[in-house]
């Protein structure tokens, strides 16, 4: 019988020379950089340990970050709850149930302030998950940063940003694609200029591949996707060689060892040649595909959590040998809820372990030259192209997402993956292998609900203190310049500073640009 | 900074094809082994799952077999408390206090009935964990199998019997190293003609490396004694491939990732090649090296016990990537006490998880062809050679253990390893970084203080029904056979039979062969 990955890739029994990976190798830190981005990896720098949090009011997450901080946690990572993602305020009737649930409520430059209390912004690099409402809750990072005297230019950080994987797979989109890309592009040029540092977008394959895709489409849409941000941001007038040093990636590590490493060592072959070939950039780095990784929630169980912790080790060893440059380890409860403190310190101790005893990190690419990660590096490459080639063959991964190309195929890669573990072809442990009959629950976090009722006394406070004439100055001056093509980061940033809330200015856009659902384009 | 695996062992910051690996490959399944045993590997058949396990009375060790087969466990490896191990009787004055508490108390024939109580021997595969008492346990094993109507010929398993690496590192010695090796060659030559499918050895290199030994002198401590048991059996006038297909061993499975695939791909290599060019040896079955491996419990830590699940996993893959046939990975309660059957299960399910989620044994030896792989297996290869020369210089492993010579070696390396900890070049997480100011104590598993006082009660009643004149007569015939050179198995046999008690026996081999003392051997 055939075997095959998760991926659906077929594996053969042995790889030996005569079916090794025959594809460009090179060493690492040179063109196409296969092997890793570095000539010294780990053993120069070590991938930044950053785990994902947030949940409840900005002073609750404050505390958390500061914990984590303290543990050997070297980068933030902010998760934002849904209403912030989708651009309502904690009192919106749309916030209803939702308001630090499934992350921190910011709704205004308060809620920043109060976020980041006593952590350095020009010391640490943070990145925010944040998409539609990406180019507010950055203008808030920043006026926090200014106002602690950080400069921008000093920023470090990521903001996701990436609105295409939304319409992909997300599904968290506020506007139609073609504003939502003049947003995405805004952010890329104002960055170029304004925080040469901070990486303004983070190309996300991981929600693409946690959706049902496979290793191949995880790369295709998230490369196909960073080309049209390429494209978008070109005709702004810059060189190429300005911007892309600036874009990063952010893919999923999940079960399947062998190819999720070959699958990061075809990301950077495939994003050098891209860059190269297609785009002409000359700087190395706007060829050098840097990436954050995150264990695939996905693959975690309710059954047996505890064995959630094994997963996620062999999923964080992969993406260190595939070279993450940053790193994010789900903690064990991750499907249960948020992730209780002693649940995060487990998963951040996972990626101390790799990173202080395993000794993976004293050498560059320890598969380089393996018959079998060369071969597969090999195969997902091709795979790759061919899908690129047909997105090219749409006009773009603007035009395909409008199609709805990615998420048809995505949809089909998913019902398949289902039937697979329906069939027991593929078996997860405690579900359909390995069962046990009596499970006990584990102790969760209970986000308090009155975090809702708290956010709401803040932000009439908020409103009550404010200077209304200026927050409605500012919006009209959001509004204008939505209905132009000007940069839009200025008056988001003015809006900021006068505690316009991000439900306003999102209002001011949406009033604009219109919004989005995916029946309306059918 | 020259960089180090744990084993001290230079490691390069790249390897390349410049400076990779050049050892004989071949395929796996051929001639030399190196890329595993099996053409197909574990397609065809995965490793067994052995979880050590035994404590308290026969009654409840039972209770803990039954319980780990019921959720998958593929074959059993039995504990033995400390008396068991160095042939003393529950009810001797030597076994106070430590009666049950690291390992099942056996001391006759009865016990051993009730450990294996409705577990078929002829369809289970079971390894015992003892050395200088494994005639006589190994002897109570068959006759428990006898009984249940099992023939030996087809009974399959592995009894440790590996006397060098006692007086190497583990310590648990009875008699002189010389009646020693007496006993051991016995029990291979009764193997070879009465029980063809079970390991009479199992030849340990873990007890080596936990005792602080690097990767290279756990290979050729290991090899090297097995070189003497191959030679000490030709003695008996067998044909080398007559009984080394029956030899077995036993690798730890430590921190340093590829190291220690490494080693375990040299350990097969090196095998071969004595085998052949040194014994002639012509079956494959003689050539190839089986192994059984077990995370290293030395890298446990008392501290943030949870984050052990983190290193065994990481340790087991290493495992299952060198190609183990059978593998025990620790829990997680290990470095405080003997494992909860909560930590007992998620040990095994680790293995699940590698075995079913992780794709790993879809492909045989996936590291082949890795630069850096190879040529740490070239490396540990030619270490191991050197100190194999430096054995054979010094008249065999039984002279070289005489002299104190593996024992000197290993106690340097153990405190070199130990000065590394201090000095911070190795760093533990918990133990000398990411530690934690306030520790949460774990449940453990309490053994039943009344296991002792319930053996000695059941010994008693054992002495006072059984026939006193038979076993008398059989210890007698035990004392007469080892003070000849007669095969000792049989005697031991017809002792068992009649419920002569495991003190009793030793006692009788102790009375000709002597005690040993490191202090006697100065």
């Amino acid at each position: 019988m055939d075997r095959r990955t998760v991926s659906n890739l077929l594996v053969e029994r042995l790889y030996a020379p005569s079916n090794g990976g025959q594809g460009e190798l090179g060493y690492p830190g040179e063109l196409p950089y296969t092997r890793g981005i570095h000539p010294l990896m780990y053993r120069q720098r070590l991938w930044t340990m950053r785990q994902f949090a947030g949940y409840g009011t900005p002073q609750e997450t404050n505390r958390r970050f500061r914990f984590l901080l303290e543990q050997g946690q070297t980068g933030l990572s902010v998760a934002f709850d849904l209403p912030t993602l989708m651009g309502y305020d904690s009192d919106s009737p749309a916030a209803e149930g939702e308001v630090g649930k499934c992350g921190v409520a910011i709704s205004s430059l308060a809620d920043m302030e109060e976020l980041f209390d006593g952590i350095p912004l020009g010391e640490v690099t943070t990145s925010m998950t944040i998409t539609s409402s990406a180019a507010i809750l950055w203008a808030m990072y920043l006026v926090v940063a200014e106002r602690q005297g950080a400069a921008w230019e000093s920023l470090s950080g990521t903001v996701q940003n990436d609105i295409l994987k939304e319409f992909m797979a997300q599904k968290e989109y506020i506007y139609p694609p073609r504003p939502s890309m003049r947003l995405v592009a805004d952010s890329i040029e104002f960055a170029t200029r304004s925080t040469p540092r901070f990486n303004p977008i983070s190309i996300s394959g991981y929600h693409i591949r946690e959706a049902g895709a496979t290793a191949v489409q995880e790369l295709a849409y998230t490369l196909g996707a960073a080309v049209a941000y390429v494209e978008w941001t070109l005709r702004r007038g810059f060189a190429v060689d300005e911007f892309a040093p600036r874009l990063s990636f952010f893919f999923d590590s999940h079960n399947d060892f062998l190819e999720e490493i070959a699958k990061f060592r075809a990301a950077r072959r495939i994003w050098c040649k891209i860059m190269q070939e297609r785009f002409g950039a000359a700087n190395p780095r706007s060829l050098k595909l840097r990436f954050h990784a995150q264990t695939a929630g996905v693959t975690l169980t309710a059954q047996q959590p505890q064995v959630n912790l094994v997963r996620t080790a062999l999923q964080a060893l992969a993406a260190v040998l595939g070279g993450a440059q940053s790193l994010h380890t789900n903690a064990l409860d991750e499907a249960y809820a948020l992730p209780t403190s002693e649940a995060a310190l487990l998963a951040l101790r996972t990626q101390q372990v790799i990173a202080s005893e395993t000794g993976v990190t004293e050498t560059v690419d320890p598969f380089g030259g393996s018959y079998c990660v060369e071969r597969m590096t090999d195969e997902l490459e091709a795979g790759c192209w061919k899908e690129l080639d047909r997105i090219d063959a749409m006009g773009g991964m603007v035009k395909a997402v409008e199609r709805g190309h990615p998420q048809a195929e995505i949809a089909r890669s998913s019902y398949e993956h289902q039937r697979r573990i329906e069939s027991g072809d593929l078996r997860i442990v405690g579900v359909n292998a390995h069962k046990e009959s009596q499970e006990e629950p584990i102790e969760t976090l209970a986000v308090d609900e009155e975090a809702g009722r708290r956010q709401r006394a803040r932000l009439a406070d908020l409103r009550r203190r404010r200077d209304s004439g200026a927050v409605d100055a500012a919006l009209a001056e959001v509004r204008r310049a939505a209905a132009g093509t000007e940069n839009l980061m200025p008056p988001i940033l003015a809006a900021v500073r006068a505690y316009a809330t991000l439900g306003e200015i999102c209002d001011a856009l949406r009033g604009e640009f219109g919004v989005y659902s995916e029946a309306t384009a059918i």
